[in-house]
């Protein structure tokens, strides 16, 4: 038996509240609570709470604590919320949910199917619509973000920010992490985020190792997003792609897309092309010079998945067949002493206005940024030049990611 | 005589205004008054101004700056609260308080005896329950502090930052403070004092130089609190330390404390022993490795005290005693080239598993913070393992100090 | 035929807009829209827009896209406020503006003349008068400033980010800019703005090469201001230095100049010498050490401009008949390996009690700070120390030009 419920009281200026719900047989709902601000009641907007007959279990997004909630009409105090629920009924229909998933962390691009991805792009695109001072920019009103970045990567963090202060929310800023956990002092990571995790309701963290948000998020009882670990995964920025073909192309399924450039070391693209998979008719032309080929377990990838991949020396052929020329930097970091084989590397395929000429109207240019010359600045002015969107875009994600992991659908 | 008064009209949207009233013969007051929200008048609350007959001398804490209010219905116009009194009333009881000190700065432990720490506990104690998006909350609202750091201490920095924002307020961020005074520029403190001073409410200062937040809050015309300076003062550790005892012991009188580890160059543990000494019946254990032991200034001056201690090398039979066992990093930086010195004195003694066993039911483990191996991470899992508890006081003991310094009691 | 127009409906919340009208002839117009809170309806306050018969082309302050305004009556949905047009009528003469200048960025202190100074200045001392948590403190919520710094500047930085957050604003802060175009990456200044412009509505930067603001001025779709760009300009220092000027002398015309130490190095001074050229019957006295003597080029525009001016070594005789006595710090860095010299030039021109003694009643003395011993610490106690009131006027300068770039006049 599953019950609906309708709150009100609540402690003033209390505009929002998140909750999960538990029933008797352990399933989990998740629910986004609005106060109506005219009668200062709250009425259940969005999606709601179902739980069981008498008991409902509710974790707050923002602390991570569990609490027991009576349904029939008890108050209940929470920690950082104060409601009591004034009636409850039995339902099964319309307020009962469930469908939604269960957004925890955000640690890899894997983690994400092809549902939860067209979710959170609704969510996105609810987002690029969000007006100054309105009821949407102060969804997250209260809440703290700690970046917690053990190398700095200004650009990441600043959409971060940007994301958090345009929903409302605060942040406490740290780019040299790496204090924490000095040589001399020696704290582990998981000692760290057990402190952080006390003065803040979110982590974003970037690390120099592989694998050190999952670690973090196994620690901590608050969301961890990864902003970056080491070698390994940047989520937001495979996510910011994704949903950047979306808005610029229309679709996911039938695209072609052209992976241009330095496809052994990033990871960009590596990801790019993990997500892609997921879609129908997609289909995938490498264009990289000899030292930088895109590596065998993504073709093998690929290919167990169904997904048509192509190799090709020819630039102007594949920006003629593709939706997307998705080009990335030559990483010179990568060649150690051999600046010879980066020299011959990154000036092999630029894409310019000569390309631009052979694209299709509909088609884009898509780039992670930072970029050097491998797209000339005569490409910015046309309108097929979608990068700097795209860097905006992860603004969106970010924003979007953030409400999700704090207040829920 | 004295007069109690009740205020309304103020500025739009004005929620909370702090003043201090002096009286004609020269006593000084602090008074809350918070406004109704429903009412858009100004309700006295928690505590009030009392004043002399006709004329009320109030300093606004968010500038300093003093003001003439005629108290007979006549409007004041403050430099940052406009409001006007609308009537007063000759009162001589329940509203006259002034039996609260004053908080003007917070600079080294010994500035607090028995009384003012349990007030700032009370406060404390207060802001563990505020709730997100609750009056409590916003506090603070418009008031902006300065963390003018000369030295990195990240975990400080985000502790105080975070207790700030969690009441509302803002946040101007220096972890760099240094360059103010470079040694090319030569500016004095006093002279970047009163710099900072004109853009902020309340200064969180961090230096390299013992007694350096003596010399900023003699310049300030605004509060100072001192988190940390040089070997000197750490005053909010220990408050959060003794803080930590109360909760957890539920009484500072009568307990039984193991402090153990480098006793010679912690400040925390010696601010703890002095702070410790104010309360009855204390018995303190000291257990450390022979070249970190306490010295002879703190025995001395516990004795002088009547606080009764001794020296122990069973770290088993004192926690099978104590109702806090106390561990501390040994610092390696203090050891120079003695690296086997600080080898031999870093393993001796361990809070592990087998401690834990010792110990009594309802006594705790605790640890300012970073640790390395002194406690085993097997500990963690006891719910006598109080480190991180201790850890998210600080930010109640910072929330109930920044309050209290901006806007009283 | 021009009209004027009346808004309401608008999101919750909303309070102030601010919108440029382009008439058919192509004019434009600023107007600063703010709601009445009672009656959730817009009504026209401080200036209005203008606009042509039926169409306005309204262009935001926050995002710099421009929209398409139907005047009579049908809703438009920007991006960032949403309105409806009630009503509009023709109308000539009271609604009609236009005489405010536009302005779109700071970027050197040459684009300033007498009338736009007169204006800030009017702003600014609006600024002095904001109470906290009133109205006006809340002018800019909503808005987000992104702090680009290249080089640390903390002084600089705190003072715009205080100025930001007092006015209800949000800050992104980076000074570690560089690393966004470091030599590995090479990203170009261009495409930085690009990025930050998408996380926030107003740019201030500070660069080490000169002319980078003027660059990044021209790329951005929102405003930029230059705080500091090399050996070049500081605009922001010159306003304040000159409505210091205004606000402790009381006018601007006929007013007597030392200006003290080193002249040839400091762009302080060369920009105050540059503005004041605007104003009648002012006479300069440059006093300097001869290594450091004011250059030609100035000496040669106030000459072309009818500035009188005449160099001096005797600082008591100088100080005697000046209103503003303007004291720099002698740069050693300027002086390399020549120590010998910087001694010499640094002892020569101290401002001291004598200095204080020889001086008349209402005169003041400006230094922009950090100074070293050039003033000696016994000054700062005379009320004729005019110092750090010029460095809290530099807070209200940035308040007054935030304002003006995101919400207009």
């Amino acid at each position: 038996m599953v019950s609906s419920l309708s709150l009100s009281g609540c402690a003033l200026r209390r505009e929002l509240v998140g909750a999960n719900a538990t029933d008797i047989d352990g399933k989990f709902y998740r629910g986004v609570l609005c106060s109506s601000r005219v009668s200062k009641q709250f009425l259940v907007s969005r999606s709601v709470c179902s739980f069981s007959d008498r008991v409902l279990q509710a974790r707050f997004f923002s602390n991570g604590k569990s609490l027991r909630w009576d349904c029939d009409g008890n108050r209940f105090l929470g920690n950082g919320v104060h409601c009591c629920a004034l009636s409850t009924e039995n339902h099964n229909s319309s307020f009962a949910i469930g469908q939604k998933f269960q957004l925890e962390d955000v640690i890899e691009a894997q983690q994400f199917d092809r549902d939860i991805l067209s979710a959170i792009f609704e969510v996105a695109r609810e987002m690029e619509n969000i007006e100054k001072n309105s009821f949407g920019s102060q969804v997250l009103k209260g809440y703290l973000m700690a970046t917690l970045f053990y190398e700095p990567s200004t650009r990441t963090r600043l959409s971060f920010e940007s994301a958090m202060k345009r929903l409302g929310g605060e942040v406490l800023t740290t780019e040299n992490a790496r204090e924490f956990s000095s040589a001399a002092k020696g704290e582990t990571l998981e000692d760290t985020i057990r402190t952080v995790e006390g003065y803040s309701d979110i982590i974003v963290m970037r690390h120099f190792e592989g694998g050190a948000a999952k670690r973090a998020a196994a620690t901590a009882g608050i969301p961890v997003i990864n902003a970056g670990d080491g070698p390994g995964q940047h989520p937001t920025q495979a996510l910011l792609d994704v949903y950047t073909i979306e808005r610029e192309i229309g679709r996911l399924d039938g695209i072609r897309v052209g992976l241009v450039g330095d496809l052994a070391n990033g990871r960009t693209v590596r990801s790019l092309a993990y997500l892609l998979s997921k879609y129908q008719d997609v289909k995938i032309y490498f264009v990289a010079p000899e030292v930088v080929k895109m590596k065998d377990d993504i073709k093998d990838y690929l290919t167990s998945k169904g997904v048509e991949w192509e190799e090709s020396v020819d630039l102007m052929e594949v920006a003629s067949k593709c939706d997307i020329v998705y080009q990335t930097r030559i990483q010179k970091e990568r060649f150690g002493e051999r600046i010879d084989l980066y020299e011959e590397a990154r000036g092999k395929y630029i894409v310019d206005r000569n390309v631009l000429s052979a694209m299709q109207k509909h088609a884009v240019v898509m780039h992670p940024l930072p970029r050097l010359d491998e797209i000339t600045v005569e490409v910015d002015e046309d309108p097929r030049a979608a990068y700097f969107r795209q860097a905006k875009n992860g603004l969106y994600i970010r924003m979007a990611l953030l409400k999700l992991l704090l207040v829920g659908w």
